[in-house]
């Protein structure tokens, strides 16, 4: 009888497993990314905008480039829980993985941007962050280094020294930022050979416990939308665990400081979860050091659920089988000041 | 009369000229820099140092690699006057290019350690650099990093995550950023074309008025010397110019830092020309903002000649020929710590 019963639910159980199973939509990478129709690729503007990528000459004291929080090398992030801005300044915000960023439908943690162009622009000019006095510095620093007018001809053509199309090369380098082909990518095609026993079971678990709702997608940021349409989540949704406090969840009401909508408040664009294995620390804040830690909080914080133990090991198995093939990239060639340099020599 | 003086003169000149151009070897870079038979180059070992001199995980917060102050995809320094260290922490010397440095038979500017692998220890560990407690600590860092353990195997073996290690694929690498093939290459292997008419004028001028003194052999750093042996200039060799107050250069006393001995007061080791027109600002400490202005001061301080305006354009033309070709390289992947993070998430 007992027997009976367990082999019953067990038997339920496959069933519900079946029927979650079918209902999610696993979807691999698109091999490209979407493309605005004023952007189009080129490799002459992918040339351009990663040098301008690692060139630290786009922050006042020529230290901190795109790559210095957006580590390439790496996840595309800085795995701190901030970023360092020149002269040693935080935000309260970590870098969010650059990798797979074409795939957002708005960019920045609270989504305040619609495109990568228009995001470009930001961190540049952000006084804690690169430092710029404004674009026209910038660019006018970009003007003075001999070897970028060719490459910005090449990619825009005469007279094309713009802020804009700086910003567009940026946007089209980032857009060759996409990790085809993970474990989980090889499955969504039919190998149902590419996860393991436990990555499947936490592939069944995502799905189950409701992972789902916000983390679908191929990006596992929420469905493809058009560039600017944005999809955003409240977290913590339920507030009043203990996490609240201990990891200061709160504190940054996100979407709020751009809309000062109530509704906005503690509302966040969902994040993808590629390569989530490889960019701790975790959430807006970087305040939570392990993936096991930050499965576990979703749980509690989002779906109202304490997850188990196994569960949590099986969703994170899953999770891992997001990480991606990275492409083999060449260091770009930046070019020089001949004879001078364009670094202030005394500090302001 | 006048005019037999005159062609008395110029032929005077040109006859001198003759002499000094040919009592002056001019060396290409040799293919090959030297290689210390402890640690032969290997690709498993320059792998490895490539992936450590990019990884900003050698610094106590995670912002600053090797690559931060000696960047290899520009002219292998910063172009600052002095580098930015872990918590925007400053010393009193520029950093001084990496490219080629595998010529150089001391490293750092006062020549305190006699080989790549001893100069890598250096920054890792100091405080205003990229501020590591100790060896120990970065080796017990870096061995939380389950990738870099096949990649030290693959390089020197079993069990062979140690600091020496670690310095020895960094040297590695480093001996592969060499930069041949420059226009003054090309010459000094006989074509005669391959300087411009002013370029040739300034390596006739950088001869007769006496750079080769100091800045003689293939790498314009002296001659070529068993590594560990050294050569040392004082600057400035004729202090009681103007520039000495000017650009502060009688502040660091260099070498006497490092031997105490009142003869090393104000000495440095020679630096190396080639790329010298990508590297500005100049000297130790980065006072001086243009090429110009550079040869200028060490016309004066070393030679004691006020040299003319033409011969400084022409020196520098001739300086500008020895700009090489850099190798295009693939970017390192630095391993991860998956689902974690190494950076601490509270800084002291």
């Amino acid at each position: 009888m007992q027997m009976f019963q367990k082999s019953l639910i067990a038997s339920m159980l496959v069933t519900a497993t079946l029927s979650v199973q079918a209902m999610t939509q696993w979807e691999a990478l698109p091999t490209e990314p979407p493309i605005p129709a004023d952007n189009p690729q080129t490799e002459a503007k992918v040339t351009l905008g990663k040098a301008l990528f690692f060139d630290p000459r786009l922050s006042k004291n020529g230290t901190i480039s795109c790559n210095s929080c957006h580590n390439v090398m790496a996840g595309g992030d800085d795995n701190r829980p901030n970023s360092v801005g020149v002269n040693d300044q935080r935000g309260g915000r970590g870098a969010p993985t650059v990798w797979n960023a074409a795939f957002l439908s708005v960019q920045f943690w609270d989504g305040r941007e619609p495109t990568l162009e228009a995001q470009a622009k930001g961190p540049v000019t952000n006084p804690i962050e690169m430092g710029m006095p404004d674009w026209e510095a910038t660019m006018q620093r970009l003007s003075q280094i001999a070897g970028y007018k060719p490459l910005f001809e090449s990619a825009f053509g005469k007279n094309a020294m713009t802020a804009d199309n700086a910003a567009k090369a940026i946007a089209a380098y980032e857009r060759t930022l996409i990790t085809p082909n993970s474990a989980y990518d090889r499955y969504a095609k039919g190998d149902e050979k590419a996860l393991t026993e436990q990555q499947t079971k936490g592939l069944n678990t995502f799905a189950e416990v409701g992972c789902t709702a916000c983390h679908s997608g191929p990006n596992f940021s929420g469905p493809m939308q058009a560039m600017g349409t944005g999809f955003f989540m409240k977290f913590p949704l339920m507030p009043g665990s203990d996490y609240d406090a201990k990891y200061k969840l709160l504190e940054d009401t996100g979407r709020y400081t751009v809309t000062k909508k109530e509704a906005d408040k503690n509302v966040w664009r969902v994040p993808t979860l590629r390569n989530v294995a490889l960019t701790a620390p975790y959430f807006h804040n970087g305040q939570v050091a392990t993936l096991n830690e930050a499965v576990k909080i979703m749980g509690k914080t989002q779906l109202g659920k304490n997850l188990t133990d196994n569960q949590i090991s099986d969703i994170v198995a899953f999770l891992n089988a997001l990480t991606g093939d990275f492409p083999e990239q060449t260091m770009p060639r930046l070019p020089s000041t001949v004879n001078t340099t364009l670094i202030p020599l005394v500090e302001k």
